[in-house]
């Protein structure tokens, strides 16, 4: 199928691959060389860095322009739960998924996906963000939980 | 202080080196430069690369023994819960431990810390044991789940 | 403009996107984040990687047909000479190029580019091919060197 | 053999590891599960992060010291001429070695090893001093000149 790599893919487009429940930020690419191990599956590791490109596009569409002129903030991880349900093999073809789940005063919960026809992998990550001294939590700015609730549907949760 | 490194910790070397409760096994290694990222701080990632290289360790250690003569089952990550308390830098000294805490038929439930001094970050996984082919579930020999029960306080769960 | 990912890419394609030389085989990709290091930078190993998954897709393309039917050889780096241009930061586009260049009875020469609007690495890479043990050379077949003479005008040194 | 890991080993230590000509510098280290591939040995790309590992400790240790006060320099990798003797597997210890063969007026040449027993592989790295911002060459200090004539027989080109 007419697979788009590193472009977001439309709620269509991510039907037409699979994807039950269209995601706000979804991208394609494929499996490498080097994220198999001596199994000759993708090794938990690579999956990792699959979300972390995909939290990073997702930072730079999503929060970035609501710190324009501000100093930004750290943006970590603090928490990574990740769910492994089916192996994966050299040259397949996969879409990483972002969605902000709920966020608080200075955090957030931003779940994630890996589809390759069907689901292969889960990660909720409990994000922080931090001043860049890293000694005291950033509130996120008004505008910034207003997009998180009307485009990902997220829960204010304090 | 007189670190070890890549040898297995007594429980008074591992309290020596801040550890509150010792554990099965625990080895020191060291922060290279290229697990730090542009925030020059050791990346989420490196850590699942400590952990994996202690399980591996525990695993040829304590596993391994029992499989002698048979053929050995794949040893799988399903689940990993990693929380990250503090980062870590570069050059900095730490040690990574396991173990097991609970298991069941075909699955194991394995606790791993990363400690510099204080707590760094801890991992929650959950292992399976397939057969080979990956079709089925392999059952831990009776002389492994008294092992974990002995050397680790592992609790029987199924 | 309009970068086909994952792709072969055409001489006209290439050479809309900067190649000089339309390469037999290149294919597009973009940076990670996980490929930066402190300086912000993408660090010279990931160079290694994207320069690694090209070999493999042009391995599985040109050379994987000629071992149908027989134990394929061991395909291995012998010696990787590497040259850096210019820096490549986050999300940049670029091109992996892939061109056997010369080749004697069990060992070939692979010229490798990656382009970025213009040239920023190169590798030259010595591969040779050893039976499934390790032990020995393993002869290019007659097929396979009229292949690499035809379709990238390699020159038989051997 | 009593090995030391990740501390400068002495000219002896050297030589009863196996070096045929003690290095200005060498740290040993264990190959880890991660840096193996499908073919059950350590890849290629897991030599460039064992080689940038020790030209940090002895940037850090040699050359730092010559810019205190100073702005110090990036120090760039230009050209990496890698050469693989022998594979390595599993649990292997290692050593690393640097040594600074010869410099010019901004750039220095870099000769490394891998001993495991017997040499493994080297690497030939051409390294370059630039400014901050990237834009013009950082000549080397007097001082470190000297230093580099004096420790490591290295030889002024430039």
């Amino acid at each position: 199928m007419d697979l788009i790599f590193h472009t977001p893919l439309s709620p269509d487009a991510q039907r037409r691959h699979g994807l039950e429940v269209p995601q706000p930020l979804a991208m394609a690419d494929r499996v490498r060389f080097s994220e198999l191990d001596i199994l000759h599956h993708v090794n938990n590791k690579a999956y990792l860095s699959w979300f972390e490109t995909l939290r990073v596009a997702y930072y730079d569409r999503v929060f970035a322009p609501h710190f324009k002129g501000l100093c930004a903030p750290r943006n970590v991880l603090r928490n990574a739960n990740v769910h492994y349900m089916k192996e994966m093999v050299l040259d397949e073809d996969y879409i990483t998924t972002a969605r902000v789940v709920s966020f608080r005063r200075t955090s957030y919960v931003m779940e994630q996906q890996i589809w390759s026809g069907d689901l292969r992998a889960t990660m909720t990550g409990v994000m922080v963000l931090r001043t860049q001294d890293g000694k005291s939590g950033y509130p996120l700015p008004d505008s910034l939980r207003a997009t998180l609730i009307e485009q990902d549907g997220a829960v204010a949760e304090g």
